[in-house]
């Protein structure tokens, strides 16, 4: 008995085998042949393959499946033979694996857009992934590999489908990135991690496209926003025929020393894509022996929250910048988005979408909520037009867990939720949504008693989401607490317990905190000096993120200052950047400052 | 042996006696004679009435020296023979008082006022004091009593003058307070509490102009500020005869109620001024034996910093609104107030007092220091005007003694001197200087290696300055720490820690704290939007006061929205007032507001 492989990359660094298809060319596949169709055609060859891996060492093989969903098969008509394709694929790896190596289920991209790139629904495309999955776990798969995926969409469709067939089986996701360190789609290694990590994937990486010094600065790039253990897949360098001997580039010392840096980054699986044979897995399986180092275990609570869009990523808590949600996309008091929602237009989310991001957001609020629509359908039009017009990460804001579904569907990253009560019913529909669809969501400090008095009483709320997202598998970093913003001038002992609550759950439970800041000016005259106010306030006392309209100069004003002072906008560069060559500015009354400050000492 | 007298007060209420003026008159007090020569003439008729006092029960008997200051001698051509007169009278009244009574030494004004109101000097007018109080306490009174005093500079000149001869002395001091709750040169009670507890009385209160009443809210103002005993000396209601029986108004039940009034508040001497007899004082206490209450201690540690100049008073800490220090009246960097110290001119001190009191200062800080002048004397001239053009009390700013002394002289109230640091050179100078002249004083968190990084560092130095304030005899609440207020741009991270030190400071040692606020932002555009959010942050982490330019927008904007936040402009009175009608002010760049605040509720 092998031990279980989640364990095994614990103890130490696995070998994955090189390529497949290039193998099987060599050994009698014919152009314009389905590679999968030898699962049954030619399961010698196919065998043969793997045992070359195996004997060269090859720790996990990978089952001859990366063309084996509906979409591809569907290609050779093949597609009725889904299930027996797969399962033969598992069955001839098994054998040659005979308790030397894991097999590795293989599922590559279907070649089909999900929507509204392309025009597979989302569920669609997800019950493609699932049969084949579902195929190749029955079979006996040790683990499944999603592998030279471009889309992130697509990628996050696959183990979403895959978590519906199984909670525990291992999966490694993989993208492909260009040397622009993006995907062909424009996603970013943070942005995929992130995504990949929230979707459920155990281990994340990248392979082909890139040699070793390209994977190694895509890993990097992840290990910065992902605790998991990350897998490099690199195209090998091409051998060189020296003197009558096949020559690999680097000498084994070289190729140590890469092993070195990939397992100190936390690295757990090697592996090589295009241009791999078992002759240079067998090399990378010597030199990596003098290297071993056990994992060291990266915990998941940083107290950092990470959110994403296909391009795009935010980091909030955790000493990162105060995330600014932009909170123009609601419709309550406005008259023409609400007519738009009416009529299923647009035009209105894409303005606010784009002038909210030019402002400064870094996330964007989405809510749809008007009497009389779809709210579902609308939902899924609004995260496609913001997603489509800007890059930041979304946050579905909804009291409809069928429109937030709907959004989760539509969304392209990993998004934050808005919002889960202390309430029981709603702690029930929501974090299941957030679990299944990898997002993080926000916990409102109150219940069906409403909103406690204390700072106390909202932190014991806080506790109780904390703890019933645990219990959905839901880390404490996507879990960020509202501590709940009231109206100063008709709860004006409760603005300085809303800024205790935020102390106290950053100190007790070490959760993020958000707040709707301008709610606690209404009523007032010249709202934006409350506001503005408070919201510094909030800041200091550790408000990781924001839900204000960017447009509005003050509230700007005081998150730039605030992150100068904070010491979270380094050499004040985003603020000089805002500010420099406003002489006369509108934005605040600037009385002649002209005065040189009193030096400390002078006073003396 | 009679138990001191502050011990005395401590155990029971004492009664003082009744009026000595007018029963002389009635015993043989010649028109345009003085009373007090009457100590050395007719010793037996002053020992009369100090023998109907004693016999109808008065605790203490106050000596027939009311007018026997030189200034007052002096109209009789008495003032080669003060020493005697006065001797005189305490002997006469020991004599009587027989065991049964203390003996007060009375000191009453001198007719004269100190500069700038008159023309004696402070030092002259200190040196009459001296001298009166010298001949009382060497003849053995056991406590003396200033009286009747309408000015209250002078009265702080006889209570310096008296610690000067003696620290220990019981001393008790009283102003005379008119219908309209002022003293008649426009002094609150709450101010002349402020200047007398601070300059060293042991009892302070009211005495004559007043009935029962009158006196009963006086002392309730100063209790709000004071936590010394309290004297009621009211004018008696006029007896009447009824049925050939004198009637004093009130019965006894009514009179024991306004003992208990009086006692519930901390008053510890009952007596009466003019109109009263022996036959009041008789009443009196028959009706206070049955109403005694041992003194309920009250503690100095209020963490309040109270502030007074002659017709204003400034609290800062305990919840206060935070006092704002206006900066202005500062040469570093102004040619124009430069040039004027030169010239000896002070037309920018007097503008710059009223506009910032206008602007909203609570304070001013006055600051002369520039080359080349006689610094003390351009102090004198900065106070003299500045506490004639605004009612608020002073912030006196050098690093020179001697101008800080010549400062404390010249002032009307309480001032808070700017500043003391750890230096023990510094500490050595200029906390004998707050003691003796009655001033609280702000101490500065760094000594002679610098600003200490961490917020402990200046911690430690704060508890090092309070400690040497404590064994000065200067109470905790009187000492405020100025936590540094470092360029943000040159020192990113010590922002945050000036932060922590105010939290540290009030937590630890329970001080007050103050700012100079505006120097975070030197050296960076737009400087207002840094320093209003870094003093908002200020603000709600629990700064006391500020010293800052009052006619900054951006500033008082941040103040006037933090009092509202931080629930010390109640109602937001102060706030509306301040921005109703400003429709379209320059203030902000008051982007369109109108949306409806997201109701929380909605959002679930
Ligand atoms: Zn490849
Ligand atoms: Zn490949
Ligand atoms: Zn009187």
């Amino acid at each position: 008995m092998m031990k279980p492989f989640l364990e095994a990359i614990q103890e130490k660094v696995l070998i994955l085998d090189g390529a497949m298809g290039t193998m099987l060319q060599e050994r009698g596949l014919r152009p314009g042949q389905s590679p999968e169709e030898l699962n049954l055609t030619m399961p010698e060859v196919v065998a043969s393959v793997h045992r070359d891996y195996v004997e060269a060492g090859a720790d996990i093989i990978i089952t001859n499946t990366f063309g084996g969903s509906r979409f591809k098969l569907a290609h050779y008509g093949l597609e009725g033979r889904l299930a027996e394709i797969n399962a033969r694929a598992v069955q001839i790896a098994r054998k040659e694996a005979g308790g030397r190596a894991y097999v590795g289920g293989s599922i590559g991209p279907t070649g089909q857009f999900v929507e509204p790139l392309g025009e597979i629904p989302f569920d669609e495309m997800k019950a493609a992934f699932r049969e084949q999955a579902a195929a190749l776990i029955d079979a006996g798969a040790d683990l499944l590999s999603l592998e030279t995926f471009l889309d992130i969409k697509e990628c996050r469709a696959a183990l979403i489908a895959i978590r519906e067939v199984s909670g525990t089986i291992p999966v490694i996701a993989m993208l492909t990135f260009d040397d622009n360190g993006r995907s062909v789609l424009g996603t970013p290694p943070e942005s995929a991690a992130i995504t990949l990590t929230a979707a459920g994937a155990d281990i994340i990486g990248s392979n082909c496209g890139l040699g070793v010094d390209g994977i190694y600065d895509i890993l990097c790039r992840m290990r910065t926003v992902t605790h998991l253990p990350l897998i490099s897949q690199a195209n090998a360098g091409l051998p060189r025929l020296i003197d009558g001997a096949t020559v690999f580039p680097g000498t084994p010392q070289e190729m140590a020393a890469y092993h070195e840096r990939m397992i100190g980054m936390g690295v757990r699986v090697i592996g090589g894509c295009c241009g791999t044979t078992p002759a240079h897995i067998s090399v990378m399986k010597a030199a990596l022996g003098t290297v071993q180092q056990p994992w060291q275990p990266r915990s998941e609570s940083t107290g950092v929250t990470f959110l994403s869009s296909r391009s795009g990523w935010t980091a909030a808590g955790g000493g990162n910048k105060t995330a600014i949600i932009g909170e123009r996309i609601n419709p309550t008091g406005k008259k023409i988005y609400s007519q738009e929602l009416q009529d299923g237009k647009v035009a209105y989310i894409r303005r606010e979408a784009m002038e909210q991001v030019a402002a400064g957001a870094t996330l964007l609020d989405v809510n749809v909520g008007t009497p009389g629509i779809d709210e579902p359908a609308a939902m899924e039009r609004a995260v496609f037009c913001a997603a489509a017009a800007a890059g930041v990460p979304l946050v579905l804001d909804s009291s409809s867990p069928a429109a937030l579904e709907r959004g989760l569907k539509a969304a392209d990253g990993k998004v934050l939720i808005n919002s889960v009560s202390g309430e029981a019913k709603s702690l029930r529909r929501v974090l299941p949504l957030a679990k299944k669809y990898g997002a993080a969501v926000i916990g409102l400090a109150l219940d069906q008693k409403g909103i406690p008095d204390t700072a106390e009483g909202r932190l014991a709320i806080a506790r109780r989401i904390r703890n019933a997202a645990r219990r959905h598998g839901i880390p404490d970093a996507d879990i960020i607490i509202d501590c709940l913003t009231l109206t100063v001038s008709a709860e004006q002992k409760r603005a300085a317990e809303t800024l205790r609550a935020i102390r106290l759950v950053k100190q007790k439970l070490g959760l993020s905190t958000v707040l709707g800041v301008s709610n606690i000016s209404f009523g007032l005259p010249q709202r934006p000096l409350i506001s503005s106010a408070f919201f510094a306030m909030a800041m200091e006392a550790g408000l990781d993120a924001a839900i204000i309209n960017p447009r509005d100069g003050a509230m700007m004003a005081a998150w730039r200052s605030a992150m100068v002072l904070l010491n979270r906008d380094h050499q004040a560069a985003v603020y000089i950047e805002a500010y420099r060559g406003e002489q006369a500015a509108a934005t605040v009354q600037a009385v002649a400052a002209s005065d040189a400050p009193l030096s400390i000492r002078e006073r003396l």
